[in-house]
């Protein structure tokens, strides 16, 4: 009895391949090759699924990018205006080590996408569906009157997106000493200075 | 007559050839076979400057930092406070094609020490050193009593330094978007958040 495979199942194994890679060698060691014996399939296999290392790469990103969008979705949104918006910054920021990976591959397909063209436009992607993440935040507190008077509700997006953003650099490239709880004192910070107490 | 090299400009000169390339093909560019080639100069003689690849990133690395410092250094410090800081982050944040290099530079160094220990010494280095910058900030506004009282000057160095290094990354992700204006316009509406009117 030929066996069973599950066309999407295998997709999401082997990005979890490339993943392990990343987190090991970083983008560098991502190739077809390294992906196959990563996943223990063939090279011709795997070909069906991905013809290029831009296309694995791609199907890794977007698959960060929709763990991120599922975790956001599902988080509770009947409670404190303010609390809501701090779950939903500790989905993107690396308070543990499953988003320190994400943000890792994040950072690194960022770069990567600097030198590939055929990765900019999703580089690009995400970037801007993160600025709408943002002002999506500003609208939703201009609307119930939780914004401080005077305060310009798309440059507070920018702004706040290049925080967390930032945050996110630092507690990769220093996660030693950037600590989960010093990036949530910073997040509670800056919107203590937005909000109306 | 034998030509008279001098060592250090010799450096400098492959230290030009690995930033063109990086800026060119990325990091993952640069070897010291390509090196070697864009600097017009043989394999061994590059070998003579550098004996592995980690070496070559390091000391591009460090002259990107002694650029900034040096740029930092020559500002006028007798101007209003304020100015100061704004001309001062004005040299790291990405403002024009040269400060964009040193940017894109920063972002595929900082990525690749994740997986090379050997530059992480120096990535890190790098990173307090600029967390310095920030902390001196904040400790000369509050002797000049220039900051809003009440706040906690380490958390707002750490704040601060976030914010401008998630500038830099945006203004290098989406250069064609996140413009000059729009990077100046953010850190001057966080310092007036911060300072007495």
């Amino acid at each position: 009895m030929p066996k069973i495979v599950n066309h999407e199942e295998r997709r999401e194994q082997l990005a979890e391949a490339v993943w392990r890679i990343i987190r090991r060698e970083g983008l560098e060691g991502v190739s077809v090759r390294s992906v196959a014996e990563e996943a223990g399939m063939s090279l011709g296999s795997l070909r069906h699924y991905f013809d290029s290392q831009s296309a694995l790469l791609a199907f890794s990103m977007q698959l960060v990018a929709e763990r991120i969008k599922k975790r956001i979705q599902s988080l509770p949104q009947d409670g404190d205006p303010r609390e809501n918006i701090e779950a939903l910054i500790g989905q993107i920021v690396p308070l543990d080590e499953d988003r320190l990976a994400e943000s890792q591959i994040w950072i690194a397909f960022s770069t990567f996408a600097l030198t590939e063209p055929e990765l900019r436009p999703l580089s690009r992607e995400i970037h801007d569906s993160l600025r709408d993440v943002f002002r999506n935040i500003f609208e939703t507190l201009a609307q119930s009157q939780l914004l401080k008077p005077g305060l310009d509700t798309e440059l507070e997006a920018k702004r706040f997106h290049a925080l967390v953003d930032g945050l996110l650099v630092h507690g990769v490239i220093a996660s030693e000493v950037v600590l989960a709880e010093e990036i949530a004192g910073i997040v509670a910070r800056h919107l203590d200075s937005l909000l109306v107490p």
